[in-house]
């Protein structure tokens, strides 16, 4: 096994390093040494503890990392470029301090946006991927997840981007507030979670009114698990559909995530008359990381 | 001191005793005895603990007993009351199991809304004494909180009531969110707020994209914790405030709840036009709990 370089997805809570042949992905480990729960000092450790079998006594292996651990509290701080702007800027990575002589760590910055204000890391180089994949797009971008974001592509640009709460406050509201109650369980309502994604896109002003009443529901009438957990992600995404209108309004979408809830976003758009096509977030986020190393190099 | 009863007010956090004498409260206490760290056979111990000093062998003491105490998952279920409805009906107290024989425990019923579905317990107290401080009322009452209700009351019945999520959602948002990073810290800009409200009642479809942006700007621009806390708490009041329209829509409010909050409300309504009166949410609870007693022992 010959590894060329080390793509490496590092986020708040997870840590993916993905050895990479001349034919593409060659070994893959994973660990939840997540940005949040290291020190400065504890990245090269525990990238090593994943990465060691791979590596090479004399000779010097690159890796290239995006995601939160290049943010302040990450490694090394990869200042956010400002919109608009190309997903990556191959002159913009920033080397990470590291004792280690076998590796080179590169990180990625993230983007900024002044107005209004926004930031991302890590989605940049999966826009990078996504464009890499589909050659010449212009358009819209959706990236689900905790932190849902819309990005509006141009002429290989990202013009602006928006960021949503919706995965995050799914998880909160299903897990720790009061509607957890009536949500312990399986299964998957889709007409429930329809009518919540329809709720909320014709009369958003009355969102706030609609989430205790799942609970309410379990109360009285018995409301089924998979009806309330989803419908409350209906609901969520629907609020958030409500607030990127400007995005999707008369385009073709592209979704960038798993494929989980990339399949919910695209049943939403579709009810809405907006098709969508779908790139898987692993295959975007390598694909970006690929394209960045070999600009570097080139 | 002579204790003639003992008012109680039973939340899913906390447990408030008082002991009433012929002119009222003569002691108080409280613990995080809370509805939600109780299993069944622990209500009585935990009662017991606070107002034991209260008691006297060979006499039985009334204790009158409202919120959470009085559910499914509490010490003894008292079953909701449809709407509408006056907001007490002392035939339906129900009497709690106990083994100590100075004490008899009496539960007020929580109310319930078929269409929309909707519940509330121990806030049907709360206007209960809202309505005995001010005989005669008609109109709407609002209980900001951590589930904040609005309640339509007519001749003396609630109409119709409609819960949110506000209160409970400001603390998983600004504790446990993305957001927590720029809120730890003390200070309330009131311009901030102001602009919060502001936002989500004229856009409301917009909000889910503003919740991120208080994290964005902390990150690009330094915003401050006074303006960040202050900011997401307006956001979510005004889409309370969305949603609740037809509730305050040219009414004059009746605001019960602690100083605070209720200072929050009161200041978002002026806004919109809307005058209101401030009750506070202990006094209302307790008058509540008096008059329920009085009209069982009538």
């Amino acid at each position: 096994m010959t590894v060329e370089w080390i793509a490496v997805d590092w986020g708040t809570t997870n840590l993916r390093a993905f050895a990479m042949g001349r034919g593409g992905v060659v070994a893959q480990v994973m660990s939840d040494d997540g940005m949040g729960k290291l020190d400065k000092d504890g990245f090269e450790p525990a990238l090593l503890r994943l990465i060691a079998p791979w590596l090479a006594e004399g000779r010097v292996t690159e890796v290239v990392a995006c995601g939160m651990v290049g943010s302040r509290q990450g490694w090394h701080e990869a200042p956010y470029r400002a919109v608009p702007c190309a997903p990556l800027d191959p002159g913009s990575l920033v080397t990470a301090p590291t004792r280690d002589a076998r590796i080179r760590v590169r990180l990625v910055p993230g983007l900024k946006q002044a107005q209004p204000a926004d930031v991302m890391r890590g989605e940049e180089t999966q826009i990078a991927g996504a464009l890499a994949l589909m050659p010449g797009f212009d358009g819209v971008i959706c990236l689900p997840g905790t932190h849902s974001k819309w990005a509006h592509l141009s002429a290989g640009e990202v013009v602006s981007f928006q960021t949503y709460l919706t995965g995050e406050m799914f998880a909160l509201l299903s897990q720790a507030s009061v509607l957890r109650h009536g949500m312990q369980g399986e299964g998957w309502d889709e007409a429930a979670f329809d009518a919540g994604v329809s709720d909320a896109l014709s009369r958003p002003e009355r969102i706030g009114a609609k989430l205790f009443g799942i609970r309410a529901e379990g109360l009285i009438s018995g409301l089924p698990v998979a009806a309330a957990r989803a419908r409350l992600s209906g609901l969520l995404i629907g609020m958030e559909l409500a607030a990127a209108r400007p995005y999707w309004l008369g385009q073709a979408v592209v979704i960038v995530g798993s494929e989980g809830i990339s399949a919910s976003y695209a049943r939403a758009l579709k009810a809405l008359g907006v098709e969508s096509r779908l790139v898987k977030g692993g295959d975007a986020v390598l694909a970006g990381l690929a394209v960045t190393r070999a600009k570097v190099n080139a």
